[in-house]
């Protein structure tokens, strides 16, 4: 398939089945991920490799116990890794740094273009991935579970396997002139947003409504709408944003990011 | 070309001829973008597209006159995006949120993602791409070059146009084993780290040498090792790095993410 088709075809997959993944062919998909571009080519980051089912049973926990985890035979956990590049410095009597915010930042950079890569490849091989947006969330439970070193810090996962699915169809994005701006940002208007997130949102609250049980739970809560749902305690609710943001702040600290 | 095969061949382009990339081509390499994996589908990121050559010359100083910027057709500038979501969050009244350090970082992560479709997407229909790091050292300058409002921080940028020069070889990358962990992350020993750095070291000491002058400027400031470059002033100086990490935990306030 031509590589802009395959790319416009991405979809997350949900359900996954047991079939291992060859270890040649996960590896292949990492290389991938070590070819993009990274700052600096140094590599900031690294991933964690989980197969073992009682390491799975844990991760399933720590995201918000989504079943994928336990379906799909592998999960990689990306991380935000200058330990290994300051021990080589200290190796090298060369001067210490990169344990700041803007190191964190490079790593993460550096470690989500990796993750986009394999997702990419993967796809590319007739595997399925779906990407866990919830490692943020559980940084800290993660960091401990995975026995991350100081300046190593989870950023982004990936759930990897054969789908166990009908591949969905692609899910609503908003038009493109929502995300674009030419030369300089342009805020839109009250006018402009309503009409940008109108198909949007009424094909997700389609998509809501097909998810059993959904609806009746959006009735118990009172959610008419989609842009209701998305800040209610169902969905991503302002106290534990604020929670898990002073907890990503004091895990920054703790990995002497910060 | 097989997609991996593609994947395991970016190179970065730096000389870039100054024709200019079609509007429709360009939209749809945003495109790819766009139907990359984004938390929640909220689609909280936003690029903005620089091809007027005014506003190149600026850039072309924010990022530290890195010329490829003056060549090349395209420079876009990719967002972590709240704004938008919290208007249309606004306008259905709908609960605030998202104005926080865990809404910046999950900004972050789907600017990141889909930066990378648009850099792999470039590269498949011949264009060259070169992401600039730079944009999180002059993340201050270049907010407001580009007039971006609140809950908008620039994280990464890329350099798009048609390459002018012969595709450089791939760069050196270290072993797999210096990036892969199994089931927890496995500290390396001393021996271990210069025995996976070894090769790299050689190949990258190698590329300076080809770089007109450089060895001249090593010379100069006594650095003999890859690794005393790397937080020598010619680099990434430890001084540097912490004046950035103080800016942009104060822009990240300003910009009412913290």
């Amino acid at each position: 398939m031509e590589i802009i088709e395959h790319l416009k075809n991405h979809k997350s997959i949900r359900r996954f089945k047991s079939d291992p993944i060859e270890d040649t062919l996960l590896r292949d998909l990492i290389y991938c991920g070590q070819r993009a571009s990274s700052s600096g080519n140094m590599q900031s980051w690294s991933v964690v490799i989980s197969r073992e089912h009682a390491s799975r049973e844990k991760l399933y926990e720590l995201h918000s116990r989504q079943k994928m985890i336990l379906q799909a035979p592998v999960v990689l956990t990306f991380c935000s890794d200058f330990y290994r590049i300051r021990r080589w410095l200290k190796i090298h009597q060369a001067k210490g740094s990169f344990d700041d915010f803007l190191g964190f930042l490079t790593g993460m950079a550096d470690a989500v273009i990796a993750a986009q890569n394999v997702a990419v490849a993967a796809e590319s091989r007739g595997l399925g991935i779906c990407y866990m947006g919830t490692t943020l969330w559980a940084s800290d439970k993660i960091s401990e579970h995975l026995n991350l070193p100081e300046n190593v810090v989870p950023v982004t996962s990936l759930v990897v396997g054969y789908p166990d699915e009908e591949i969905p169809e692609v899910r609503a994005r908003l038009p493109m002139d929502a995300i674009i701006h030419e030369e300089t940002y342009h805020p839109k208007t009250d006018q402009e947003i309503t009409d940008l997130y109108r198909e949007f949102e009424k094909q997700t609250w389609t998509r809501y409504s097909r998810i059993p049980g959904m609806q009746d739970k959006l009735n118990e809560a009172g959610i008419t709408s989609v842009a209701h749902y998305y800040t209610s305690d169902m969905k991503y609710s302002k106290t534990l944003h604020q929670q898990v943001s002073e907890m990503f702040v004091e895990l920054l600290r703790s990995k002497q990011f910060m």
